[in-house]
């Protein structure tokens, strides 16, 4: 929706004029073009400069920040600053900060410190989104706008005002009409936790203990569409006063907090913030990787962690995302922060590029001289001297990355619900769904496989495999739509399929409800592994150790793959086919990338196992081959540098036989 | 009490008829039936179906849920429901929320969300138990009630209303008279705590810093009183309205928060809820057992642990106590929640009855379909089938464990009050009053010696061992008491013996006071070791490593067994015996060992030391033999299967060597 | 400033007679005497006894306390009362209690419960000093005062009551005049955090998520100038109403929630709490040293965390310093609280002696028999008898210790300013201001090198080598000041040297600002090490391994000593020198030793390489020679037993060629 598309990667940079002094602006400008950038994103968090006072503008700044861009041949990205509200509206109206979960107000003196669901910030939003938008809509150098900033960021998702809390009731009477039907999807009855009048229900998670995960999940539900509404308000405003801009935000990294499915409607694409030596840092809270693995990608983040999160954005709208920041050297919310390899800059943008994204905005140009990110780096440093991410920047170009479409043969489904229900009861420490959902995502990878991450609702047609690692949430319309896609694709369900129904309940009649025909299977016991503790399954002649989760079936319809062995589930099943579809009831990562192997090639779909930080990308018809390691690689006679990128032809990549693999 | 004793192992389920479909109702009871179990509790957690309005009962539900059981021959425990305020009345009400040290309230949505302080909540309480006492408390099916439902979960034992403030001011002017009586006995003086009104005495834990152990001592004694007054008015109307009918209430398992035994005057019996693979866990809280040992026991639970319980429990009253609720497969609120290994049913409920149990009811019947229990499994699954438990309940002769009572003459001596004072001063990261007491119950286990666990001011004469492991509080009552056991007894303490006055004062004059002859001991000093340092100690040839704790005596009257040797601690006397009494003062479980061998000979008490996982109890003539292990054992020339037990009259047993041993 | 000044140690004892019988009092002053202690502290938290109820004082047990003392020829050093509020005066001022970061009040029931920013706690703080000191003021024995006790403690140092919010902000008002000042110091223009109305200032630390490490900084330096405006009132009083007195105060180690430099203007001398076996657990929260290492001195402490704090107290005002409580058996607020090895009492008390103490008070006297310190030991026990340290004590002859002057050629500079900014943005998990100052003082003292502790703008013409560890804050006069500094001394400066300004932001223009020049290095990149990777260094022939930390500079005009090797600082300068000033960027205990080796001896320090855990320190013509460790070491042909101390004249110890070293 840009007025002019781009055929290649599209590179730019957040820089914040505001911070430096202007007559610094057009060297920086000159610099940035000469770096080969081609927009700079402005504005955010600048609400305090747009109206330093009650209704007073200020856009003087603003205008000469734009022109001083747009003189240089670069094109500009504006950010809606709702992220910041300024100390004169909370001062106004205290009552628009958030409150968290332990019931303490939040503070002005950082950044999101409003409540989403407060009636009086919408307005404030509504104003100053109408404001900024009508000033420069039209203008020229603008091509797109970026909504607030990183919703959700610092807990701020959830918020436990009276506003939320009346609100939160309003919604549940619209949801069920009557207390009755709340009360039977929550299953209230359980420890007498009946309403009789809609007011009397609270927020959850400031109970004895633990509330109803039906509580829980249409609290999220709620939150969810709070923000949604929140977002579509600007969203509206942008369109009708800025016409043929795109409109994205830029979401972050495995966040939980809210159904990016359901903010993405209404954007042109989405955007995300890629720090991958931070996410890396996410082992820390989901455990999706193994610490001794995640030192050794300590400089890089780990392949798949960085493309598991451009998949699931790029999937978000189908379109071509955007990294709307792009890490470019140390940055400084993590426990360590440890400076990028060389040439991490250079092949995460390739990574980027690969898997779907048309725009990449380096975070951020001059490093911050002051306040709370004076330690993370920018293109240049303090001093305005280049930084290490300038040098790599300098070296990438943008024409080798076409945008053409990516088009995948093989899906991972990924659902918001889902995750709240799961982590909502884990019944196992360090399990969970990210990390559930990203062992099958890593064991699809080191196979070589490119992966769609999309909506279980998504049209499914173009699929030829199907992996639904975690897809707790089970309705009778999702059952028919899996049940149409198993004609013409393999499926793979993990551990807990269907295991809920819409409200959270557990199926009516048990096991997996809806899909139990599809599936073949009924669901038995499942096994929760405490550390130490792990379950032998045997498939075929292999043996394969389950940890943290092993559960298993009973086959009514299907074929016994593989088996425990030991321990209470001595001979039931862990996997089985019936037709097209696969479950596989045990966490285990060699059992689940053993029986992936065997459904892609059952589906046709080539199978490349890939060295250890090895991995390969496919775009139209370019492939990114990437080593990841601190060691030169060999793969099918390529010689792999440390930390590099080779991008060939398809055909050019399978001329050679896979002698490593 | 109840109408017509059972000879044997009562055996039932807890259920929840509320929770399912009226229809379901006739087949669930004769499948109950079918499985040989004996009664059903029922209402546990039902204020909100019982009353859904105020004033407005709807008994329907409940007559037929009793009257089906009754018409298949089940007899009903029933559960006053005050565990679960109804929605309603927290609206009305909202002080009868608890609150937390923390100063937070703790809000509607899940359970036990009443200050037992709130004399609102107390009058509806009364109100909602007389209605439903009068109802049923003469209905020929039901045998007796269990009030309310685990008192203290979610640590609610402890409030922090203005109401408990308002009580506890007034309980101690009643208690002490004066301030200056208070005043000396808190050692006000220290840090000018000294009050001159009833008004200013705050709760204690919300201070800069930690209260007096004596301020916090007091504040047990009366949340505790509290609870025991709160739940006197329930058994006093139960006893008005339900004549001939037993009243118990179920505890929990190493849980603190109260004075067990003065909440179990009035019952008829005590109950408990053994969940074994959970309790396990209190490892992590409390540090009784060896991490690497756990995970060994991580599908059973550890065999002393779960014994511990049951003789905590059965000693409350000194009649046969109930498992209220006993686990029958995976639970839902450990961190990590195996499921139970094949035969661990049948073992628990073997151990159960063994330790005095005279009544086993499994929790539950149906796997919850909805809200915070759904994961937790029940004797039926989701789906109505059998669940792995339901099989092993079925292979269970009740008939084979006749209620005779349990006659030992080994008494380890427990008391709330010296757990509160050690815990509140625990004085060295590890060490907690559990971990002692259960360190000398451990080892008498391991000398296959079976126990008697009550308090020290019982009486004492029938028992040949007294074992005080932290008897922490001593008063001149107490230590006469002790006095005259030691008369026909051998009396065994523990570290920090007598330490302080019931005042959680030190004793005046220092040492053991009152208890010092008897010891013959002056404690010197004691020493608390970090992580990576032992102490030794020498027992007759025998090196010995002390580890968290070891103190030091001067003999005034006594003789030295044990000598420390090495560190500021060298050449000090470890363990002293003065006549009948033995002072053990380090930590050591193989000290521990070996010095109760010795005594337990003295005494004339046998000794059969065992194999690791392998116990021995004996209730009446009968011995059972267990294995809690995965693996086979030999004992005595039995053969133990994994996971198995052996019922067999005491001499058979005897009959064979202790080869093994 | 004594009325007669002593010319040897001074050992006294901290006494709380209002503990005990009065009828005690005699023979315990007799005691002490016959132990050679010269003083007693008395009326440390008495409040409530000298003032009962409002107004009513009750001066008699004091007057007759007193009296027994100087009866027994002990003289007095007085306590102001102030951190005990007796309870009447929280009950008729709620307002004075502390509210914490978390919102929460603290309440009554242990001590240090008042803001000091409460204009009604500080008119009764003057009130009560007053009284005291009119009435002891001039008594004959009294020779000085402690202020208070222990400033902080217990997090109390930032309180976050209104009264103190509305006291920052006129402070702020009064510091900055504009606001636009204030929003450029603090770097506001970033999030929007611009205020345009003094009432809008938050306190720091309760927004979504960090706030500006310059509104922290100046509430830091906010929250010190109120402490030290609450003390100087009573200094005031002091010094009117007692002349003659010296006035102290007792801080405590590595305590970092004011400016001790600040808090010390004005008294005669500090004063610090020395209890060397919880110190070592400072190792727990700011990881100053190995845990491995720790637990080797679990029962001694760590000689140089000691001594670091011993020479941090004598620097504060340059004179010698007292320890006004010396820990002389176990403690009982560390998590582990392990007895001290024989002989630690001695050690201990030598070596505050040689790093300059002229006063040693034992903490406590008589054990206590009641409230929260019931557990910790004093020279007596409970019963009175003598503790293990009463011996340790009985040995020491105090004329052995004479008080001459400290007079070191070596520097190390410390800044709380720059302790606060390094703290607030540690930037790398493990690494702190504490951690990375001991690590050189740790290596100065393993080379045989006695240490000033200073203030970076203190006097430093007498030094020969100056190291400033982490000097974060840098200003245009300070760098002068150093500059000045570098015409006569060698300077050593480690990491994050002159990173911000005074503001907290970065140096304008980036770098170290207006200490680049001296340094001749321009900062280039900083690397922060997760646990697992370390980066190496070379140095001449041999390889370093940093940890944590690494940075690297572009010489301007300096020679590169020390040079990365391998990733993505590979080949860059780790260590620099330019003329007298060296620069450390990596951070890694043996390049740091390496270093400051060769600067010394360049600067014609002798330099003695210690073994582990024998420490040198000398004061006028004596060198004591400690041996920490539990193994008996010779150096240097002495013999030295384990936990022992060797006072020899100078000369005598050099006579002896160092062959251990
Ligand atoms: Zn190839
Ligand atoms: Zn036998
Ligand atoms: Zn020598």
């Amino acid at each position: 929706m840009s007025s002019e598309p781009s055929s290649a990667l599209l590179l730019g940079v957040c820089d914040y004029p505001e911070h430096v002094s202007p007559t610094l602006w057009p060297d920086f400008a000159r610099q940035q073009r000469e770096l080969g950038l081609a927009f700079v994103r402005l504005a955010e968090f600048a609400w305090s400069r747009m109206e330093p006072r009650p209704g007073e503008y200020d856009w003087t700044w603003l205008d000469d920040a734009i022109q001083v861009a747009s003189d240089a041949g670069l094109q500009v990205v504006l950010c809606t600053p709702t992220a910041a509200p300024p100390a004169w509206l909370v001062q106004a109206h205290p009552e628009i900060l958030p409150v968290g979960r332990d019931g303490r107000v939040k503070a002005f003196g950082s950044r999101r410190h409003y409540d989403p669901a407060s009636p009086v910030f919408r307005e404030h939003s509504r104003r100053i989104t109408r404001a900024l938008a009508q000033r420069y809509g039209q203008h020229p150098a603008v091509i797109g706008w970026q909504t607030d900033n990183e919703f959700g960021w610092g807990d701020t998702a959830q918020t436990y005002t009276p506003a939320a809390r009346s609100a939160f009731q309003t919604w549940l009477q619209a949801r069920y009409g009557t207390l009755d039907a709340l009360n039977t999807a929550w299953g209230n009855v359980f420890w007498s936790m009946e309403y009789s009048d809609w007011a009397q229900i609270p927020l959850p998670g400031q109970a004895v203990a633990a509330c109803s995960p039906s509580h829980t999940l249409d609290f999220m539900r709620f939150t969810s569409g709070v923000l949604a509404s929140f977002q579509a308000e600007q969203v509206q405003i942008l369109r009708d006063c800025s016409p043929g801009r795109f409109v994205t935000h830029n979401f972050m990294g495995f966040f939980s907090a809210y159904d990016h499915y359901e903010l993405s409607r209404g954007l042109d694409f989405a955007s995300w913030d890629s720090y991958p030596t931070g996410t890396l840092t996410a082992i820390g809270e989901w455990q999706v990787m193994e610490p001794e693995v995640a030192v050794k990608y300590a400089r890089t983040g780990h392949p798949d962690i960085t493309a598991f999160n451009h998949d699931v954005y790029r999937g978000l709208t189908g379109q071509g995302h955007w990294i709307m920041e792009q890490q470019c050297g140390q940055i400084d919310w993590a426990p360590s922060n440890p400076l990028p390899t060389s040439g991490a800059v250079a092949l995460w943008t390739a990574q980027a590029w690969a898997h779907g994204a048309d725009g990449v905005a380096y975070f951020r140009w001059q490093a911050a001289t002051m306040a709370q990110e004076q330690l993370h780096s920018g293109l240049v440093r303090h001093d305005g001297t280049p930084d290490r991410g300038y040098a790599e920047v300098k070296g990438i170009e943008a024409d080798a990355y076409p945008l053409v479409p990516v088009v995948n043969r093989v899906a991972v489904l990924h659902d918001y619900e889902s995750l709240w229900a799961y982590n909502a009861q884990p019944h196992a420490a360090g399990m969970n769904y990210w990390a559930q959902t990203f062992a099958y995502y890593r064991a699809l990878r080191s196979l070589g496989v490119d992966v769609d991450i999309v909506h279980p609702d998504a049209d499914l047609t173009r699929y030829a495999v199907i992996v639904a690692p975690a897809l707790t949430v089970m309705t009778l319309e999702r059952a028919r739509h899996l049940e149409a896609a198993a004609t013409h694709a393999q499926l793979v369900f993990g551990p807990r399929t269907a295991l809920r129904q819409h409200s959270g309940r557990a199926q009516d009649g048990g096991g997996a409800g809806p899909l139990a025909e599809l599936l073949g299977v009924r669901p038995l016991n499942f096994d929760s592994l405490p550390a130490g503790l792990t379950q032998e399954v045997t498939l075929g002649e292999g043996a394969h150790a389950a940890w943290l989760w092993a559960e298993t079936y009973a086959p009514q319809d299907a074929q016994v793959l593989a088996t425990y062995a030991g321990g209470p589930l001595d001979g039931h099943a862990a996997v089985t086919r019936r037709a097209h579809v696969t479950v596989i009831g045990a966490h285990s990562d060699t059992l689940i990338q053993g029986v992936l192997g065997d459904v892609l090639h059952d589906a046709g779909i080539e199978v490349t196992p890939l060295p250890e930080g090895v991995r390969i990308s496919r775009r139209g018809d370019h492939t990114l081959v990437q080593n990841w390691t601190a060691q030169t690689q060999t793969w099918r006679g390529h010689v792999l540098p440390p930390v590099s990128s080779l991008l060939a032809p398809a055909d050019a990549l399978h001329a050679i036989p896979p002698e490593l693999v």
